[in-house]
C-alpha cells in the first residue's frame, strides 16, 4: 500500500509539473501577440494599403465624361456622397460617385473608360441597370452603372483604353431588365481594390474624380 | 524492484499523455489564427485605413502656395517623386512633394496652411531647414520645409487658420542652422496620418497637390 501511496505522489507531482509547463507555453505565446499586432502589423497593413491605393492614383487618364465641343450647357456635377444613405434594395451606403447630368437626357453624354483594362462584366443588374465592369491592368476594379446603351457591343474580356466610349448615360436600373426612370440620368462611378484571394474594397472615388477634372477630352455631343 | 519499474512506467505513461495534451493545445491555438487573420483582420484594417485617409482629403483648403496676380511668370512645378531616392543624410527615400519655384529666388513665393490646424513645430532641422508643422483638426500632421522666414513669429500651440502665410519657399536646409543654397528654391511637403498610440505614417502628397491646384488663393507677389 506503501507503494501504491509512492506511485500516487509522483503522478500528482508529474501532473502538476505538466499544469506549470502548458501554463507557460501560452504565457510564452501571448507576448509577441500584444507586441506586435499594434505596432508592426498596423504599421505594415497600412503601407500595403497605401501602395495598394497608389496603384490606382497611377493608372487613372481621363475623366469619364467627355466635354462637350458644341454644347455648353452639357455638363455634370457631382459631389462627395460617400457611405450615404441609399435605399431601393434594402438601407446601404453609397460606395461610389454619381455624375448628375444637366440634361436629363438618358443616351446623350459619352461615358469613357478612365482607364485602360479589360471588360470583366457587362449587362444588366438590378441595381446598377445596363453597367459595365472594367479590370484595369493594375487588378482595381471600375464599375459604370446606369448607362442607356453600350458604346459598342462589348464582351467579357474585350480589351479597352482609356477614353474608349463604353456607353452612354442613362437612368437604368432599381428593376428587372430595362427600367428606366426611377432616378435622373447620372454616371455611378465604383472603384474597387483588390483585398486578399477573392475580397474586394471600395474607395471614394470622389476625390479622383476631382483630380481628373482637369484631364477631360472633347467630344462632338 | 518490480514496483520501481512500474513507477516508471506510469511516469513514462504520465508524460507521453502530457505530450499529447500539449500538441493539441497548440493544434487548437493554430486554427483560428489561419482562419482569422487573411480574411477578416485584411477587411477591417484595410476600412480603418481607408477611413483615416479619408480624413485628410476632407479637410484639404487651399494649394499650399497662392497664385501671383501680378507676374505671370512667378510659377510652381511638381511632380511625383512619391519613395524617390535621396542622399543628403544617407540614402532614403522622398516621403514627400517638392513644389519647384518657377523663379529661384529665397523669400519670393508666400507659403500657406493647406489646412486648419495649430502649430506643433516649428524651427530648425538639419534636413528640412527652417520648417513649420501642423497638426490638423483631423489629427493629420502637414510638414512644410525649406522655408526662407516665417510669415510670423509662429510659436507651438499657435491656432492657424488655412490659408495663412507660414512662411516664405526658400533653400534652407541640408547643414547647420542657415544653412542655404545647396539645392534650388523650392517647397517640400509632407503629410502624415496617424497611426496608433505614437506612430505616423506618410502618404503622398501628391495627388492631393493634384487636387487643390483648383484651389489656389491669389496673392500680390
Amino acid at each position: 500500500m506503501s507503494q501504491n501511496r509512492r506511485i500516487a505522489c509522483y503522478l500528482i507531482l508529474i501532473l502538476f509539473l505538466c499544469c506549470i509547463i502548458q501554463g507557460e507555453l501560452i504565457w510564452l505565446e501571448e507576448i509577441p501577440e500584444s507586441q506586435i499586432l499594434p505596432e508592426q502589423n498596423a504599421q505594415n497593413g497600412f503601407e500595403i494599403y497605401r501602395d495598394t491605393l497608389e496603384l490606382v492614383w497611377e493608372e487613372l487618364v481621363w475623366f469619364p465624361v467627355p466635354e462637350s465641343s458644341v454644347n455648353e450647357q452639357a455638363t455634370v456635377a457631382f459631389e462627395n456622397s460617400w457611405m450615404a444613405e441609399r435605399n431601393y434594395g434594402g438601407k446601404r451606403s453609397h460606395e461610389g460617385t454619381d455624375l448628375m447630368a444637366s440634361i436629363d437626357q438618358a443616351g446623350y453624354y459619352p461615358v469613357v473608360s478612365i482607364t485602360d483594362g479589360t471588360v470583366e462584366q457587362v449587362g444588366w443588374l438590378e441595381k446598377g441597370g445596363y453597367r459595365i465592369g472594367i479590370r484595369s491592368g493594375n487588378g482595381n476594379y471600375y464599375y459604370y452603372a446606369h448607362l442607356a446603351s453600350y458604346g459598342r457591343e462589348w464582351k467579357t474580356g474585350d480589351a479597352v483604353a482609356a477614353g474608349d466610349i463604353l456607353g452612354y448615360m442613362g437612368d437604368t436600373g432599381y428593376g428587372p431588365e430595362g427600367t428606366t426612370g426611377q432616378f435622373p440620368v447620372h454616371l455611378h462611378l465604383g472603384v474597387y481594390v483588390p483585398l486578399g484571394a477573392d475580397k474586394e474594397l471600395a474607395v471614394n472615388p470622389y476625390w479622383m474624380l476631382k483630380y481628373l477634372e482637369n484631364s477631360k477630352l472633347t467630344y462632338s455631343y
